[in-house]
């Protein structure tokens, strides 16, 4: 199935039940060494772990580096929806995402510095036919629609539960 | 090397020169299918792609199940640690992450709707010796140290630029 009859089959579907649109998306980390987590996700596991600076064995990439990676594969698959809504073509597509971040905030040296990035940069490689200001407007596109950048750019409603094995 | 020496040596590098404390995280990702992203983080590989329902064909967990496992990975790693520096000891972690999110901010059906979620849910398991307060005491200082839940709870700067693959 091409996108443009997966995107049109899609708003049909939501337009019958709004319902539809409504996803719910989950993933499950356990502990298993001193920094290592095994995750699941819907029908897929993979592993995090830390670099030895940060305690661990550097079996995978770390929490932190995940986070970016999000960020890049969601901006890229981004690009190729709106190529084709905004019929936009390109050939090759890849983005480099950079975050800085002061580890005295996750370690608690100092309360007044944040934990997480304090500024991050995206950058998107394009090649193709396209003009430069066809690829702007759909770079304007992807950033108005990218689901990841906006987890970046805007604070997210949080509300965190602890319990035992046995409580509920 | 034990975590309680990792944090003093840590703490001792970053009081001899505050420029110790400064990392910079990044992550390349590469469109090598209709949604299949190659990344490239540090020195470790993955893959991330979209189910069928969204134009790919699920070889691996899509962005935003990313985000959530960046986030789960990233308290259980917080918890290791803060343990450590609070004496509070534990014997199993798990963290199960959950968000929802409206499809209709992704694909531009409803502009009104954002992107990203517009809900997360944490559920943190722990097992062990300690009374529900120190566990408690510890789920507190985890949400005030954890990276990437500041991430999801903070707006965070980010510049975006693109280019051609010959351009600076």
């Amino acid at each position: 199935m091409s996108l443009t009859t997966l995107i049109a089959d899609t708003r049909k579907a939501v337009d019958d039940d709004a319902a539809n649109a409504q996803a719910v998306f989950s993933a499950q980390g356990t502990l298993v060494g001193i920094t290592e987590v095994d995750v699941r996700t819907g029908t897929h596991t993979f592993t995090v772990d830390e670099p030895p600076a940060l305690g661990g064995a550097d079996v995978a990439a770390n929490p932190v580096q995940y986070a970016l990676a999000s960020l890049g594969s969601c901006q890229a698959i981004t690009y190729r929806f709106w190529a084709e809504q905004l019929g936009i073509s390109f050939d090759s597509l890849s983005v480099r995402t950079e975050g800085d971040l002061d580890i005295r905030g996750f370690f608690g040296f100092d309360d007044t510095v944040r934990p997480g990035f304090s500024a991050i940069r995206v950058d998107v490689t394009v090649t193709g036919p396209e003009s430069d200001e066809r690829y702007a407007e759909l770079a304007a596109a992807v950033d108005a629609h990218c689901p990841v950048l906006d987890l970046f750019t805007n604070p997210v409603p949080v509300t965190r539960t602890i319990h035992g094995k046995d409580a509920s």
